[in-house]
């Protein structure tokens, strides 16, 4: 497996396209997406487990009950949730995706991120359609991923390419961050396409599978979006032999699914909003897989945490006492904690209590923009990684006003 | 029951006093507090649930198990948590109370507040507590609440009075915040003194059930204290028949307690680390108790509500979100919500869904001190109200370098 240029239209037979329609004030940034497969694809999604939910969400997962879509219609600068008239307003969003693209209504994943209970005007994405459609090409994958951003400071896409049977098979994908990020069962905004030929059910699999392990496991803000949503589609182009059961080539897939979805997930956390640094905390030696889990987004999701790494300070009691308010069924006795990144590493707490360690080190490694925190439990075999952000002034300031 | 001047020498029969002995470098903050009943008291507790707590916390569930006590020695500026020498600390702790208050070892309770993972030294305390014990006086309530504070800006403290079959009783208290602050089944330090006389079984469950809808309802950051304690102690001064059941003394006395309880907690979460606002949220019409609970704790907790509050910016798609990612059964469309304050109240959303409302009367309610976030579920008889505070620039400022 190999990384290669390119995002969403990295794979055969996908092209997108992204302009500003008008939805944003901003006429620098773009608002509004499209993307398409040439053909019918099987599909997949994975939604936002928060019971208020966009009402894109509602239309699309009625549209990918059948397991297939064929192009994608996204804005951003608006969420269209908690309006009366969500669900009008995306379904008429896929009418005319529907006519622009020239692909059948049933087979449109909608997407909506920006600001919760405004309602959405639907005029200027009506009159901009033809538009951005006549644009679709196999060069607006980077068009796409920018018309997607909301606070995001950069665009996120990445594309591996792998074989299978001797074929080559490309995945790429775009997304979006960067607050109101703690993924619970789901995720932020993100879209995959590949070329690869795999049943609907084989890509719902691998896709649950691997979001659990990956954007499940980021946290900006510890906020479960209420328009979470990342999809797939597979076109088939690649030819490969068809991926209808669990196998050789269903996990080579799922490893390239993995491996796109964690560079994706660090690059969220990463560029959370005000972010100055990526937090990686890894827990090892947990007696559980859940534990694991949980420990490690306590860790990130702590606020005196993210404080002490904005400020570079190894006030790692912070770390034991998020490690000590997890649920779980474990001992502190046996727990060492280190900190890292490429400046080098210091253990700072062994057995559950402190240790002497040089001070002028630590903040040396901690002044590093990506930062490794490892918790060694020593009470088991299973791992989790969690990603994360330092908390900063920035952060405050983006939220303190970010209606207008 | 009225208010009266003082804390906790308000209370018949307590004295108190609080210094500077050099566990702080700062030596305008006092650091060292003792408080002592004349007799041997009725002692109730609760302590943090974090599995990381602090030895102090050890050594006073030990020294508390009888059910009574006499006196308080505690310290800010350490926290004397994970530290190999915790316990032996504490224990010297409460020989050096001991013989400075002429008080049994065993019903001293110990408290220390502060930076985790230090090493205690001993010396400070030692070399001062016989100036400590000799200024114990029914004024020092006030030097007492101040030497407990870390972060605070103001001391907390204050006190009731009311009649048990015609006897006055008094009630008084200190407490400490600000930071790691996310109480669960416990809280921060508070020190509550009584001359009520009630045993310590009837103590214990007046404390145990009060705290959960009063200290365990705030939140200022979302992280549970390794050293949350609050203690109260009875010396049955007032000479009311002794409270050993159920009844319409026991109910009185609650009543007071809870009072107290709820003032410190609204003490505790307007002066939040950082905050420049008190948040109060109230839940109506809930299904049930918990539910209640949980969604009033997931609103005041969300990092987005708190940096919009900050902004006084009327948000409110923030709040149904944070309704919407809290766990139980219960549905969104019957929900409304009001924005509230000494400024007026608005319905920002109805049956979830927005509303059109003033965004300058929003804006003018929401600039207030104090504001009330009120949820409307319309789906049963439970009601639920947390405490919490805005998420400001202070708050990253205050934790970014907090051990220097």
């Amino acid at each position: 497996m190999k990384y290669i240029e390119g995002g969403v239209t990295a794979a055969k037979g996908f092209i997108a396209s992204g302009i500003h329609c008008g939805i944003r004030k901003n006429q620098s940034k773009k608002d509004l997406a499209m993307i398409k497969s040439e053909v019918k694809a099987s599909a997949a999604a994975v939604y936002t487990q928060n019971k208020v939910y966009g009402a894109p969400i509602t239309v699309t997962r009625n549209n990918l009950a059948d397991g297939y879509a064929q192009a994608v219609i996204v804005n951003s600068g608006n969420a269209n949730t908690c309006n009366s008239d969500g669900v009008e307003k995306a379904e008429m969003m896929c009418d005319i995706a529907s006519a622009a693209m020239v692909v059948d209504k049933s087979d449109i994943i909608v997407a909506s991120t920006g600001v919760i209970g405004m309602s959405l005007d639907i005029k200027p994405i009506a009159d901009h359609a033809e538009q951005l459609a006549s644009q679709l090409s196999a060069d607006g994958g980077n068009d796409a991923a920018h018309a997607i951003m909301t606070t995001d400071t950069v665009p996120k896409e990445c594309a591996v390419q792998f074989e299978l049977g001797g074929k080559p098979v490309t995945l790429g994908a775009c997304c979006k961050g960067s607050g109101m990020i703690h993924p619970n069962m789901a995720t932020m905004l993100c879209f995959m396409t590949t070329d690869c030929k795999i049943s609907p059910v084989m890509l719902q699999k691998a896709l649950s599978d691997t979001v659990k392990d990956t954007f499940n496991m980021i946290s900006v803000d510890g906020d479960t979006s209420t328009n979470d949503m990342v999809c797939i589609m597979a076109n088939g182009f690649a030819e490969n032999d068809e991926i209808t059961e669990i196998g050789a080539d269903y996990e080579t897939f799922k490893t390239a699914l993995k491996e796109v979805s964690v560079k994706l997930s660090r690059l969220i956390a990463g560029d959370g909003e005000g972010a100055q640094r990526l937090l990686e905390c890894t827990v090892t030696g947990a007696p559980d897989e859940i534990t694991a889990k949980k420990i490690a987004k306590s860790i990130i999701c702590s606020s005196l945490v993210k404080t002490a790494m904005f400020g570079a300070d190894a006030n790692w009691g912070r770390i034991l006492c998020a490690i000590g308010y997890t649920e779980g069924d474990f001992s502190i006795e046996t727990i060492d904690v280190f900190l890292s990144s490429c400046k080098g590493k210091v253990k700072v707490c062994e057995n559950g209590f402190g240790i002497e360690f040089s001070e002028d080190k630590a903040k040396e490694i901690l002044l590093e923009s990506e930062i490794v925190l490892t918790v060694c439990m020593n009470q088991g075999d299973f791992d989790a990684t969690a990603w994360g952000c330092d908390l900063t002034y920035d952060y405050v300031k983006i939220n303190g006003d970010y209606r207008t």
